[in-house]
């Protein structure tokens, strides 16, 4: 179970983060997450998972499961396959990937069932607080415009992190609640934490960085 | 370019075909096309592609790609990724993930550019015909209905395949045709290629046999 | 706002309840309601909303409305044109039209600003929990697997019903319960109100019966 | 049958063409093809069918049709039931709609048998070749990236236009074909026509006009 504070890094179907970059990334990230102890996971590609787990000690997540059992679902994701390949967690309805809320709830058991952690992202607190009743690992709340930009959400919106907490919080009491979107430095880290969250989720902060040891670096210092 | 007849075997997600059963039925192929001569190829999860296409010599497709370019497709397949993974060709559309027209179109542009093989599937005569004119490299015409029963589609539906061949032949004189549904043994192999077709696709009567190899061996028959 | 306990007849597709035929259904369900006092509602196509809205005095509901605003949607559901066509509610999330949970979230607040009835399908404990906390007007527990067949759910599942009612009353304590699937009489409804809930949402056990007058009156006799 | 040369109008789910704006829109075209005797068509939302095709004598459309038979589709657009509400023809494949390639087919084959026009979109050459081995009356191509833009897909890309007209020929010869995106007067309906089209498809350059009876006179003039 991923230990929290954390720093999961989703790195979606970027160049900088297919196939052996992928690798390269991940054992960055196993370098800084030992020399300064802070956790971390990394979200590969479902075709990247296999060597990335196999070759790196920090934890592996698939991006996404889809909501089946073993049998006959050509080219899906099975929550089996991931973890056979070495994930021990994954990204549930990413904002780039959303699912019904029936198969959210399917996803959710179907990876407990496996002992695979589930970060599930939201895009506000009402959806956060629907979530919740779940009761999964973390939940990321990500408001979409701000994905991908320049601000981070600890500063464009603070509320949304906070609200979401103390939503939340009426709900379940031991959910993680990470937070995402424009999220680049130790900064934004700090802030989020300040604000109720135990972490971030980030993406091109990182892997569209031109250094993205330094960054790394950078967002371990928020922790 | 996989040479032609064929068989080739989409494992589905089926546990029989997960992570290591999906390596050991990939070395069965390989084993049993290097010693008939027959080419076989097989489409496995996309977290077993790496894996499969190290360690096998035959042929590995991905059974499905996303119409995407690299970046910011969280969960989704990039054609891209799963060429680095090894794969050298894909199931597009399969009946079990049905893609729009328009991304058809674009992931057929997308595997050419990347000199992936694409093998896209249709459920009739009509629907192979608007394919063709795709070009892509092979169309599989198997009848919804069919997938995953007892009876072949040579032998409960012979006239879509031959059908089909003659329907694509006024419209493009090199795309190959394969058939599939039921398919189980090597006489539905040789009606196949009698009714035009140069090859089967199947799933379940490989890999849900208690013999793989008996069955693998005796489709190899048909060829 | 529609009053309860009431009966909620989706006449979803069906032949029976297209075009004339469901203004036929709607004035019958009018005259029972006037007759019984009790309060009914029917769901109907979008293409049949104005004709019943016009013509007859029970409320109208949409079958389904999209999360959009006005704009560059075409052929999907606008909630203002189902209102603007006379429309007092509608179904959202039905088990035949599932939406991610975003757009549940959306489609809530759409329907809330133009004062629109929602009522939310679900198909277990967990996901009605979880819609709870977006306090619509009512929700409908249906499991999958029952709907359209001969056992009600009162009679298959009586716990989903009762442990629906208590699970979302930690959370909300307005939201109305009905719950649906196989519903066909009036034993069903009054089970139903036994368990907790305000009514029941059904189809086939109305629309397609011989004699729809008949099944109402029996189904009123619950109340 | 709609005559061509054409001129078809796709008020999409605008507020300026909602309700019984539609009808007031449906009105004013009705007016103008009178007077000018240019062939005009609508197509209006699902629920304004009814008004619009009882009291309007140009051919009302369906922007949508789903690929299913009368039954349990609940919230989805049955091609019985717009029929039955008056319309003639309807819309498939719509870039803000996209079908999979087998529902192409499919509500092709439906709305020949309710004798319903089909006005199948597409977003390129390729595409349009494709939908053209369907034998659909209309296809309309619009290239994505310019609807609801300023430029005239005749002016920014009239080769997309012609091309089809030629690739579609070689498979077609009945099939008429419309092109759309950015056609906003006179000349960019003659230009249409110049370069083989037999008419367009247009929305916000009627239905976000000012003055929308001048703007569709304009069109007029170019046929």
């Amino acid at each position: 179970m991923l230990k929290t504070p954390t720093i999961v890094l989703n790195v979606k179907t970027y160049t900088e983060a297919t196939g052996i970059n992928a690798l390269e990334l991940a054992r960055l990230m196993e370098k800084i997450s030992k020399e300064t102890g802070v956790s971390m996971a990394i979200a590969v590609q479902a075709s990247d998972i296999t060597r990335c787990a196999k070759e790196v000690s920090i934890p592996v997540y698939a991006q996404h499961i889809d909501p089946i059992k073993p049998g006959s679902s050509t080219g899906w994701t099975l929550p089996e396959a991931i973890k056979t390949a070495g994930a021990v967690g994954t990204l549930i309805n990413h904002s780039e990937h959303r699912l019904i809320l029936a198969d959210i709830d399917t996803c959710i058991l179907r990876a407990r069932d496996l002992e695979l952690d589930t970060l599930v992202c939201t895009n506000n607190v009402a959806t956060s607080k629907a979530v919740s009743t779940f009761s999964p690992l973390m939940i990321a709340v990500e408001p979409p415009e701000l994905i991908g930009g320049d601000i981070s959400v600890t500063t464009a919106d603070p509320g949304i992190v906070s609200n979401t907490v103390n939503a939340v919080r009426t709900i379940n009491k031991t959910v993680k609640i990470l937070c995402g979107a424009g999220v680049k430095n130790g900064k934004d880290v700090a802030r989020a934490i300040e604000l109720g969250a135990e972490g971030v989720l980030l993406a091109s902060g990182v892997v569209k960085a031109k250094d993205k040891e330094a960054v790394l670096r950078d967002l371990t210092s928020g922790i």
